[in-house]
């Protein structure tokens, strides 16, 4: 393709409201331009992308035995109130209507629909399992869409929906995508974990999220520095074991802590560690009240709690809910507590010597705290987060925290669609059944922007060969000179049977010529410049900076030492 | 692919709310389902003949110099502000507003953003031209969606749009997009003529239509028998010469002619024929009554009269507008008409000897009208529809109707978007100018469909081979007799080496497999049955119905005869 025909406004200054690395560099490369927020063009580079991406995912979805369809975006209010969610999806399914009034959701996700179009068509065992799987611009409108491709309110995805007579036809099928996605992330050149994560609201079970390591991930993976094991920080259980201090156990005093609250404060101005103090505090787990204690230098891990319970909700009490149950936030413990009131405390508190906690009166607290002696009606769980230096819950290693952009999901669904949809099947006694669901998901244009993320240096991007727009760039110094045009456009022509081929013909400056091609990233550059007469050009790769100087004759070898077709 | 493993549901019934062929047949053949009025899942049959068409308009643009990007649905309210046609567009264009109160417009086209985009990037000429495509969903709230996929709420269309510094450069380009686009349906197999079309309200120039003949087309092409004359029946110009009766001249007569209004009953009150009488009807062009004449057996065509007056509203006028300008409705005639009021006249009436028409008094009309003689202050044009039997205006033979199915078009804009939006590059003289600009789309889902409408038979669908979603299909007739399972399971791995293969495992009655391989419409059939431990099967082509039993060996050379990869 030669260049002064494609569409690729490059911009020198870093835009005023792009945060990101790869937002910042998409937009200058002219890769992408935003329209709204949120809302974005994909140039013509950027399409290239994209569709590499998609192929990649195309290919790995058939192969583990998917097969595409396309849904429309249009999806009647009808079928979201048949699974309930068209009042519980809240703003962020936008929502229109047609000339005749009729309500429609502009398809944010399409469980509703393809539950709806395969309870339609299939009854029996026999045409089950189904893996069916499309690539299609979902709609979400975000609160506060950032990050350019990252969370977007119109994007690009791939979701998959399984259908199943067994939960062993879903388990299996679960392992192939499971392994589809990450053959899709490795192809993408990227740097992931399979992440355990919850399955929250959707009432499934199994659950992993495919996360992009990066800096600037919204969310947090605990994983073991010597195994595979990897979790959303709040999915890692603890298990590890703690040591009593050998020290002989003081007696309960009150003490005056006149204005300390925090455990900060406390451990302060009595000359402890974080490590010897209760953090003690009131939750409503449903309708009920439980105060959950754990370590001063602890944190609460409220989807253990939630698990605990088996609860729909779990919130913090608010300051007025604490003081009448209990005693003032700031000032709460777990000693002479009423029986009625529940406590859940984390194993580490019961190692505890010696401890101090709130007195349940405002600006008192105990020393001399000692678990097992003064706590009553305890029970002691897991309900803290997992902290780096914890030992890996599979037992090998120990976690490290890493952030992560999430790119990939698959989710053991189970019947909660099929139930709320009635999509049943006869099984082999003719008896009725909910179909076994599983639902898989890849944010396409997400992918893009994770892979411009940890692809780029100083200069720009630095794509892998998989996903680059072009394999090379083939740059003619100053087309005004006939040798050099003369080679550049015989190497282009040459270069195009066997790479994909982008040719700088535009007249513009070399420094210009050079930055631009810097900002775009191509795997390698071909510069045909003023040795053109004897046949030598420059090679040079744009991941390690390594610059070539080599003669016409071998070029189409020299590249293919780099680049694979 | 395993037929087991596709979601292809079929039905033995015709749709009750399926008009047209194509719309039954890909609902039948499992090719889509409707999801809402208008609003299509194309399943995943379905889905393989949209990918055919799509790269095949992808490969053709792409050879036609054009660079393809992607746009997104969401479009801000203030772009199509810019334009005027947020007011101007009426309820078809469906509107959503975000969680921000922000209006949107879900684009049904996309010349105010492609505008936008380029006007914010391109200052120069020497940037121009640019032409970019997208292939993209479109929204377009039809009032009556019908015919399946042919007139959908939600669509898919390509889309293109070129930028010029010269109205050369433009006409170069649409040269090349009207040839991509030949190619195009030419390669889908399509029988189609490209066709002069109305620029209407766009104020652009040339446009022609791409149809595809078929009796359910919704507008009349007039085209020449022995040339490549074609154009929408309102757009075609009448060039003829007619011949004056060499009948002496009666004298101009009143008759008494009640309740006689339409030309049918004043020609049969009268035993004269209809090519004998005056067909006077009054239209208000922009704020002009006008009196327009053509012969009885011709039809007014009001594109004609607006084009002679340059004008931008040509409507008929109100029986009270007529009676108070000249006569009562049904009487109308040229003769005794105030000098003020204008007087059009097609070129045959000026031929009549002895004719008719109204005398612009209730119930009479004049016998004997010789219209050089009796006709004041009228001027003659062309004003009728062309019919068939007309000669073509090219020059070359006579005009035939047929019905098209509109699946492209090719306007040169002009700069209607670019001064309104402001899209300006400097010229060679660094002075400020406008775009000029082209648009051309073709309805991809659409043109999945005109080809089912155009090949099929009363078994089903016939695709031809560029865009059937298989090339193949291997059907086991009893996939438990382990010779028959055992041979198919070998040519499947054999054939999808060279082909694209669909092949029926299922443990299906072989009426039912046969009865679904007709609908489904696959060039060819490869059937394993009883002689399978002979190595004998048999081949079927679908479109002449040919069968020939060969043996395993001569299986791929003869396929091969048919299907050309």
């Amino acid at each position: 393709m030669k260049q002064s025909m494609m569409f690729i406004p490059t911009l020198r200054e870093v835009p005023a409201d792009a945060d990101v690395k790869s937002h910042q560099l998409l937009l200058r490369a002219g890769f992408i331009r935003q329209n709204s927020a949120g809302v974005y063009t994909f140039l013509p580079l950027g399409k290239k992308v994209l569709q590499k991406v998609e192929q990649i995912v195309r290919e790995e979805m058939d192969r583990a035995g998917a097969v595409e369809m396309f849904m429309p975006a249009l999806q009647l209010a009808e079928l979201w109130q048949e699974s309930g969610r068209w009042y519980s999806y809240g703003p962020e399914m936008m929502r229109v209507k047609d000339r005749h009034n009729r309500d429609f959701a502009m398809g944010p996700t399409h469980e509703e629909m393809i539950t709806s179009l395969v309870r339609d068509e299939v009854n029996s065992y026999k045409k089950l399992p189904l893996t069916l799987y499309q690539i299609q611009t979902k709609f979400r409108d975000e609160k506060r869409p950032r990050f350019g491709l990252l969370r977007g309110k119109e994007f690009i995805m791939k979701d998959a929906y399984s259908f199943h007579s067994s939960f062993e036809s879903l388990d299996d099928v679960y392992e192939k995508l499971y392994e589809a996605y990450s053959n899709v992330f490795s192809r993408c050149g990227l740097n992931f974990r399979a992440v355990i994560a919850d399955s929250g609201a959707m009432g499934g079970k199994d659950t992993h999220e495919f996360m992009v390591l990066s800096e600037i991930g919204e969310d947090t993976i605990a994983y073991s520095d010597s195994s595979s094991y990897a979790a959303n920080v709040e999915m890692a259980p603890v298990i590890t074991t703690y040591e009593k201090s050998q020290s002989s156990q003081d007696e309960l005093q009150k003490l005056d802590t006149p204005g300390q609250k925090s455990i900060e404060e406390v451990s302060t101005f009595l000359s402890v560690s974080p490590e010897q103090c209760l953090k003690s505090i009131m939750f409503k787990v449903d309708d009920q009240f439980v105060l959950v204690v754990v370590r001063g230098d602890h944190e609460i891990n409220d989807v253990k709690i939630k698990n605990i319970f088996n609860a729909s909700v779990v919130e913090l009490a608010t300051a007025e809910e604490t003081k009448t149950t209990l005693g003032p936030v700031g000032s709460l413990g777990p000693i002479n507590v009423p029986g009625s009131l529940k406590i859940i405390a984390d194993h580490a508190v019961q190692y505890i010597v010696n401890g101090v906690c709130g007195a349940n009166v405002e600006g008192v607290h105990f020393t001399g705290v000692n678990p097992d002696r003064d706590i009553e009606n305890v029970q002691y769980e897991d309900v803290r987060f997992i902290i780096e230096g914890d030992p890996s819950p599979d037992g090998k290693g120990t976690i490290v925290f890493a952030k992560g952009i999430e790119v990939g999901h698959v989710f053991k669904l189970g019947t909660r669609y099929s139930e709320a949809m009635n999509a049943t099947f006869l099984d082999e006694n003719g008896k009725s059944k909910p179909m076994i669901m599983g639902c898989y998901g890849i944010g396409v244009s997400r992918t893009v922007a994770a892979i411009a993320e940890q692809f780029n240096d100083e200069n720009g991007l630095v794509w892998p060969q998989a996903v680059s727009p072009f394999d090379l760039h083939l740059i003619v110094v100053n087309p005004k000179q006939d040798d050099q045009k003369g080679l550049a456009d015989e190497l282009y022509t040459i270069l195009n049977d066997k790479f994909e081929v982008l040719y700088d013909d535009r007249q513009e400056r070399p420094g210009v010529k050079f930055a631009d091609s810097d900002l775009m990233g191509l795997p390698i550059r071909i510069t045909v410049g003023k040795k053109a007469g004897e046949g030598v050009i420059e090679l040079k790769v744009r991941s390690t900076g390594e610059v070539l100087e080599i003669t016409t004759e071998n070029l189409i070898e020299t590249i293919e030492k780099y680049i694979v077709k």
